[in-house]
């Protein structure tokens, strides 16, 4: 690691390599349906942040790690989230059309395609968790643990229930604790996994380990807040869609509870334990992970 | 294992097993959605063969493996198989309102429960898998193992893609080579799956391990050869469904292209073949996947 480059730098680095990670996703002897590897491809190449792969390197280079042994979990927590998008997307969920200005993978595709993209995101996701032990030698006991994390955070208890409540929620009115489940499982719980993730592939302690799903679940909830904050405050050119959304949907927000100072001072509060937490972890180096959650909280988009 | 008791009252003691620990599958502990708890035991309960848990614990057992140790594994492929009819019936799909005559899981709880239940149930597979190293001891590196040909047999390489070629298939002529090609992958991978997953966990060697997926490969294409005999020529109330659907749905199938004799002798041959595989597979009690393959060629529903 270069810690002469600024965080602008590190984060863009480490967003082309998981371009051309993503590009090389199939190799060209595997026989998949054409329309198949393309609507996937489609929504993984489609722009997104990598804010979870981010979190994977950075947490497993603040551990001493290896970058090249991190990139099958970085690849894999990104299928995951683009899954998500995919599958929330969809007329039954969301229905949208548009996301980050592209179509979205069911107005290009067509539903069951999109079904089936995400469900092959999924799928995939955990095959490339394996390649970590395959291809760069991480220990089979810690890359059990990868799987055991990734299907718990990701799965019934985690993400998708966060959504499932997120969707009852819609139909009616929800209180200020059902608004940070939502949150904790649709957003937190997938950053506190890219975290832990990192920290097994550098072989943190176990209390290295607690210290960085502390961290992540910290900076997940200012993650969200942040963007509640932003659609009610935002400037649209910079964030790519119309402010205020939240407000025509009804959606109940942070905001909305506990009003928008508050909200922004619930940002800087969960940011600043968030890096007390990791800066007295013991880590190899912590440089980046603080970095980063400095960059997410004044971020305006 | 208790040679003594018939094949039936060996499938059916596999299967009341089942249905106990899938009434264990989430703690009362676990924070769960209700409704997503409801939707997900909807249609792992809706009275399936069970076919795919009794091919993991009947290659675990000729193995000389522990039943028990067998049984996440089981579950989880279970799982993976209910998912994908959830998503299969779903309306941008197959559109289906019934399934073995109830009611199918969008149709009682909606869509987007539908799509989420799927979800849930397909993570939640792997989490089931790795319990057969944290409650059962089964060394990492076979876990491993059956995590990686999970997420290959029923990934973008194996189950979904075979249901996106089957889906596009409908839009147009297919031919032999892709009709084998869906049925390989929409029903034979995951089969395959299920026998080495059970010689994994009964600490099999590589070449019982091919022998496994071998046995795995005739049989399943022999079930489905033998779904589209019976589809022909059934017996309606054996079936529980209207026989010469896929006639009327213009699907293509074996008897199609070879004629209804060479169906039933091509059925006669695989099964044969997988029978010989097996019996000179070395394995400790080949007894039971025997008498597995003859009740699946004789079966009339």
């Amino acid at each position: 690691m270069n810690n002469r480059i600024s965080i602008h730098q590190y984060m863009n680095d480490i967003g082309d390599r998981l371009d051309r990670e993503f590009s090389n996703l199939f190799p060209p002897s595997w026989k998949v349906p054409e329309t198949l590897r393309e609507s996937m491809s489609y929504s993984l190449m489609a722009g997104g942040k990598r804010m979870r792969p981010l979190l994977v390197i950075a947490a497993c280079e603040a551990g001493g790690g290896n970058r090249d042994a991190a990139l099958p979990v970085a690849c894999a927590v990104e299928m995951v989230h683009t899954y998500s998008l995919i599958h929330d997307d969809l007329p039954a969920m969301d229905n949208d059309d548009y996301r980050r200005g592209k179509l979205t993978n069911h107005k290009v595709f067509g539903e069951a395609s999109a079904i089936l993209a995400g469900d092959a995101l999924l799928t995939h996701a955990f095959y490339s968790v394996i390649q970590a032990s395959r291809q760069h030698g991480v220990p089979a006991e810690r890359v059990l643990s990868i799987v055991e994390d990734l299907a718990e955070y990701a799965g019934p208890r985690g993400m998708v229930g966060g959504q499932v409540a997120d969707m009852e929620g819609e139909q009616g009115l929800t209180t200020l604790e059902q608004l940070e489940y939502i949150h904790l499982h649709k957003t937190s719980d997938l950053i506190m996994f890219s975290l832990m993730a990192g920290g097994h592939i550098a072989n943190c302690s176990d209390s290295q380990i607690e210290s960085l799903r502390t961290f992540g679940h910290h900076i997940g909830l200012a993650f969200q807040i942040q963007d509640d904050i932003l659609d009610l405050v935002g400037d649209e050119s910079k964030l790519g869609k119309p402010v205020q959304s939240d407000l025509k949907q009804e959606k109940v927000t942070y905001p909305y509870f506990i009003g928008l100072d508050a909200s922004k001072r619930e940002v800087e509060r969960l940011t600043a334990e968030a890096k007390r937490v990791i800066s007295e972890g013991n880590f190899t180096d912590p440089t980046r992970l603080l970095e980063i959650s400095d960059f997410l909280m004044a971020r305006d988009h």
